[in-house]
């Protein structure tokens, strides 16, 4: 689908691990929509992944960035605006959590791991915005995105203090969004997204039984990556310019699913 | 913007009176979109209004059908199937409350009209869904649209009982989405619409300054009817596939701005 | 627990079809807590049930209404008044949908049982408070509750057109709340209970697992029937007189619950 | 009203600075209805607040505790239920942020300062329960209660980065509730309460004019702390066993009010 929805946008792209991230297929996704942007991870994560084939294919600048670091940031922008001018979209999909990784239990955390985890999966999102409107580097009618997910709204045990990050989220990106709009007509929303086989996704407990859950209580099954990039450009475009402070589901109707039948079938069992 | 988004689609549009009307800029946008459809509006509403000129500029069929009617339904998708085969999309763009237009007080509303204002608003999508499953309408991945407002989360007291009409459609569009995309992969929405100088919205006591309140508490400002037109577009594209069973704002930021500067300082004085 | 809560208090309870009736309950509990109440409920529903015994052990007057009959409200509302002077709560318990009991699929509803189960569940609620405003039968800080279930925000789709009388219903409790709380104090909420088996909850398709279901997905399991009548009590107090508008979650954490480890552990199984 | 509600229970209540509190007001209750309760706050809060008169009053011990630190907490618990057995209730009244002081706009926030009031105002709340369940500190059917604010949900911006706080707040209530719950029988909850004339209240920019306007924005006026304390003594009874993991609003119909004709009148001047 060619539909030039992006001509001529330029962004930013925080994420983009590898090909299983959701960043990755919203790269490839803009490309083809006719945008332009650098692709951004942290230094670690550039070194692990396979960045560098997706900046290629997509012909795209790379650069180091720790999403918690106000410097690195401000590095950052300083090459997208010295590059491109002035921005319409950037993406940040971005998350960790130490006590995740350590399967520390959420009612025993490790309160620096939380602290991490808050700083790097929400309240970095504040710290680019931040930026953003410091250096005035967005055009009017711009769209930051972030990636959230329901656990913000509804408790799934074993997402642990990554929840409590995802609402931290979505409250940023409301409250970043007010000042944003107000002032520059700049818009922001989350995306929450079903449960997808990610890096990130992958490491939490259970990802896959917990997966099989979702997509029979999803009457459309769970959005796949590729879907949610789609839907990231129309976000993107200038089609939804009056959209913004949402978190809005991409979850094939999960989320507001009580109990499919096909759930019930087989718990009842 | 001709970015082929709904290149070969049919659907049905109903609710598009005049050139105010949300529906008659869906249907504009459809047809600059590539997308064929059929235009439909209450007998009464088709002789009241203009939409010969629409028919005629987006080189559609016009059909007279009372929403409330299963027959009228029946008839209206049996010409629209006829032509079409099946189909892509529907908009649901239809209010009516007599107890509006009679000036009657919510707290005394005339309970024949608080029916017939449930009906004509609410159940009347409802019926529209049952007869296009009924009769196997809708193509895999088709997308249905009804046009809502958010006096079904809060109170507008002014909005009266299209307030409890509102909040039954978005309950029908939940319900019935379930059901239609777990046997139909279709998906069925409601977008939560700006005040919009439609004529019914005009309709409402007080609109102009409401509106301009509405104006004021939007970091973004009201969404104008266009872009709505340009947001439903998006809603039928093939890129929100996974997007199903919500109500979806598309208000410039007002539903999630508790009290904005603009509305502070004007109330302060 | 004699606490005396509800000292004084005067009111109307609808729907205490047999023990196992919630507002049966709280009827009980409201006797205790030193409150005095008229019973009323529908003519057949009272020769169905066995409310006498309920009145004799309350020491309560029973008065028959068909609560979708403005006529039957004034006679019930004038009853009361002339009895005990102006009121301090009413109860609302009552639900029926002709669709469920026939077994039609909500996709398939029959719109004269769906207008009807709409009219008896939820547009009852408005002629009640109706009636009470015109009359001003209310004192000041009274309470009026209705009861509703989670069905109104998520499908649960057995539970068929209920789910959209249960979304009106909480529209008419926040929309008429904003009245009669502005005009005469008076408070206005839903509760949102846990599945009960009621003679009306156990006529829903497949009650029994969906209750385990339930239950197993609340951190505190299924509230009981008993354990409503209390929270009622609660609401009908002065304890809570600022609380309004609001649906209240009485549930053992259901609703914020997304899936819990026993759920879980049963569906994976 | 001295209704035995609380007759046994044993609590702690956190942030009874001085009268205005909130938590001063809830300490007052509780011993009327006769609970016991050790009072607690942080160091500097004790030596410039008057909280010996309280504990006077309500024959309580004061324990000094920085509630950011899992040691004084562990001190306070060891204290509490060295003296009382098991807890049945606990009251976390804290909020800070030094942006809000400093008068640092959101979108300029110092980030250090934004971390402490994440400590401080919700990430205390996790260490306290944590503390509490690792040490089986709550007796079964307890209730652990937080204040809120509803910022969390939509945008005042002046509340600054204490919205992302009362989001985190809120979040950190429904996961800690989950586990708590299934745990140990012990329910979790937010209080959303109205503006309210406190010291911490008080220091949000334009308190004043913004109180005028939720009152005028409520059908019932604002909720006093008087009444708020009203509540929370509900949600420690034993009438609420199954009420946990929610936010309720306790403001007059503020949440559920877009616009009140009292605002728009004042507005549209």
């Amino acid at each position: 689908m060619a539909n030039n929805l992006l001509a001529g946008k330029k962004g930013i792209i925080f994420g983009a691990l590898n090909e299983d991230s959701i960043a990755w297929k919203v790269a490839e996704k803009a490309h083809e929509q006719g945008a332009e942007f650098i692709l951004t991870n942290a230094p670690v994560a550039m070194r692990m992944g396979s960045m560098g084939d997706l900046a290629e294919k997509t012909n795209s600048e790379m650069v180091s960035a720790d999403a918690t670091s106000i410097e690195d940031i401000e590095n950052l922008i300083k090459v997208a605006t010295d590059k491109f001018g002035k921005l319409d979209f950037i993406l940040h999909s971005i998350g960790m959590s130490v006590n995740v990784r350590k399967g520390i239990h959420y009612t025993h955390s490790n309160h620096d791991y939380y602290m991490k985890a808050m700083d790097v999966s929400a309240i970095s999102f504040h710290k680019v915005m931040k930026v953003a409107m410091e250096k005035d580097a967005m055009n009017e009618w711009g769209s930051i995105l972030a990636l959230s997910y329901i656990a913000a709204q509804r408790v799934f045990p074993d997402y642990n203090d990554m929840a409590d990050a995802k609402s931290l989220l979505e409250s940023i990106a409301r409250n970043f969004g007010y000042h944003f709009g107000a002032q520059k007509k700049v818009r922001v929303n989350t995306i929450s997204q079903s449960p997808t086989p990610t890096t990130a996704g992958s490491g939490v407990k259970g990802f896959d039984s917990f997966s099989r859950y979702a997509d029979d209580n999803s009457p459309l099954g769970n959005a796949t990556s590729e879907s949610c990039a789609d839907y990231c450009i129309t976000l993107f475009s200038d089609f939804t310019r009056y959209v913004t402070m949402q978190n809005l589901f991409h979850d094939g109707g999960f989320s507001y699913t009580g109990l499919s039948h096909e759930v019930m079938d087989k718990y009842a069992k």
